[in-house]
């Protein structure tokens, strides 16, 4: 069975299923991203009933603990977790640039600190393939070079050449049977750099691809041009997903160009900051005027949260520090996130996607709470 | 309707049920600590699907933060926190003693200052029934002196007078109509004390009554003479709750002894430190030793956190510090706690307490994990 089945396109917008031995996945998705075996302040029942069928794991912080030895003992990352759904992970790549200190890159990989303990490790193409083979995840993702933005042409030319020569060790890297392996297009904001990235990552195949490289310190505005331009040049038949984004406006500006799978932290991060999100915009629950306020987060929403708890209510645990309000403020937001998913789909099924878009747009930035 | 209706007693254990305008209460029974209008890590349907008919605020906290008045002008705490079962609120005596700035305790009350922010506040019998009040729990607590452990004859003895002329001053209040005032003996270790104390308490005839200061700093094994000695002398026909214990085998102890009710912050503090509550006794889940065990923390429970989840991965989520550990850990606790008490009044039911204790006590004395 393929991978991907598109099954319908609003102009550029599309609706399709991926389907691994995991789960079925209507697309376009949005994965909710579990670093360490876990969606921080939820538990794996909690994910099931806001209807996840695939989350995101980090390689480098499992790598790092517990360890992907331990975690492919005790039977792999899904029932190491108890997640019977799939399961989504990144190559290691961009933490290791983000998060520890590095040490050097070298032609075969990167020797870096632990942001833990600060022992020396590397990881290279290789490691990456192995580690992802051991986490047994469904979507293994390549390991790639990742430049901050902005970058000269010659930094972006020299990162392609050996993200492309990565790309290669890894599609030559035998992992499970069960298991698909995306390349990554990179090339920074340069549409030019992006369709050679692409036409490298073509020729070995991949049954999926990845944009890398945006939300990482480029404006908002250029990663919609970037998008706008490149995106319907990567294969129909292949799932394209967009990683590391994004804001609800982001995600559906880049369903809009032709992406079909997304990821970020900011619906859990900013959960556990207060930050709630609605119909109507982002709202702080954290405000003075939520004080006595006895109105659901949002009115319009029909999460578990959201039927049974107040404003003022959570206001008050979120301000006195109780663990509950991170799991109610989580839980909302990624029902938000599932649900806006849904109903993205749900238009451009019915051909309406510009219209969704526009009426989405209008509410979410009225912030008239 | 009255209170407390007695079903059997196994020697002196008790099995009964408590009636409030908010639910059926079996007895034994052990209240959940929701001391900030959650309990820690919970959610009001995680408290709802393990069963709990009764949870316990702290007046002093809710007084604090977020005012009794916001609390009353929502719809009082049930409705605050979305709670649609039992009640019961301490007096905030308790914490005014052990967590704020105490600056002076008058004939009328005590002077304190807020441990959030320095600000100074008054609390005496009259302001603890008046926020009770507003917070309209099911069970109200007198407002007591609590004399740490040990203390001379003559400290209590003072102390006990003071307690008990507020007792009068409490149950002189008007509380709203579906709220029940409960009694608090006090009197250290000594029985004559207590049995001084409980005569005082009868005279105004609360609907129930407490045990108090007990778990303050005494040697287990007095406290367990004290309750052996004491507690058969309570009227039969109310219910007797010993406040602040305790420990699963402190709670055996205290039922063997005819206590009907309790409340203690072990399960959940200790649930977010690593220490689950089995059959077989505590075990601490960040043991290195449960590095890749595979087995559920507790392979004789029924919960749904050892239904699904192993130690290695409890474990992994402690150790990296994740807040689902949390929630795992404090759901898994709690419904030992309430499968414990569940167990212990079926047992009483059916005549063979005794026989239940004794194999409760080998079993959770034998740490064989």
């Amino acid at each position: 069975m393929s991978l991907f089945k598109l099954e319908t396109q609003d102009s550029k917008a599309r609706a399709g299923t991926l389907t691994t031995t995991h789960s079925t996945i209507p697309t376009p998705v949005f994965m909710p991203v579990g670093t360490r075996a876990a969606v921080k302040s939820m538990t794996s029942e909690d994910l099931e009933s806001l209807g996840a069928q695939i989350i995101l794991g980090n390689t480098y912080h499992l790598y790092l603990r517990p360890g992907a030895e331990l975690i492919e003992k005790l039977g792999g990352l899904h029932q190491f977790m108890a997640w019977k759904k799939s399961i989504l992970t990144d190559s290691g790549g961009f933490q290791v640039y983000s998060l520890s200190d590095l040490n050097k890159v070298t032609d075969d990989g990167v020797w870096f600190q632990s942001h833990i303990d600060g022992s020396k490790h590397f990881i290279g193409p290789r490691e990456s393939m192995e580690i992802q083979r051991a986490l047994g995840s469904d979507i293994v993702m390549c390991f790639d070079e990742c430049p901050a933005l902005p970058a000269t042409t010659e930094i972006l030319k020299k990162s392609l050449e050996k993200t492309h020569r990565w790309a290669k060790t890894c599609r030559e890297f035998e992992l499970k049977n069960h298991q698909h392996l995306f390349g990554i297009v990179q090339g920074g904001l340069d549409l030019k750099l992006r369709m050679e990235s692409l036409q490298a990552l073509e020729e070995l195949n991949f049954p999926g691809l990845a944009i890398g490289g945006l939300s990482v310190g480029e404006k908002n505005e250029e990663m919609k041009e970037l998008l706008q331009a490149f995106v319907s040049h990567m294969p129909t038949e292949k799932p394209r997903y967009l990683m590391g984004v994004g804001k609800p406006l982001d995600i559906l500006e880049a369903v809009k160009a032709g992406v079909d799978m997304f990821d970020c932290v900011l619906p859990t991060r900013n959960a556990r900051n207060g930050q709630m999100l609605t119909s109507r915009g982002p709202l702080n629950i954290k405000n003075e005027r939520f004080k006595d306020d006895q109105n659901p987060p949002d009115p319009d929403c029909h999460c578990r949260v959201c039927q049974r708890y107040t404003r003022a209510y959570i206001r008050h645990l979120i301000t006195v520090g109780e663990y509950t309000a991170g799991q109610l403020t989580t839980y909302h937001n990624l029902h938000f996130y599932l649900r806006m998913m849904e109903d993205i789909r749900k238009s451009i099924l019915e051909k309406r996607f510009d219209e969704f878009y526009r009426n989405f747009y209008n509410k979410f930035t009225s912030n008239n709470f």
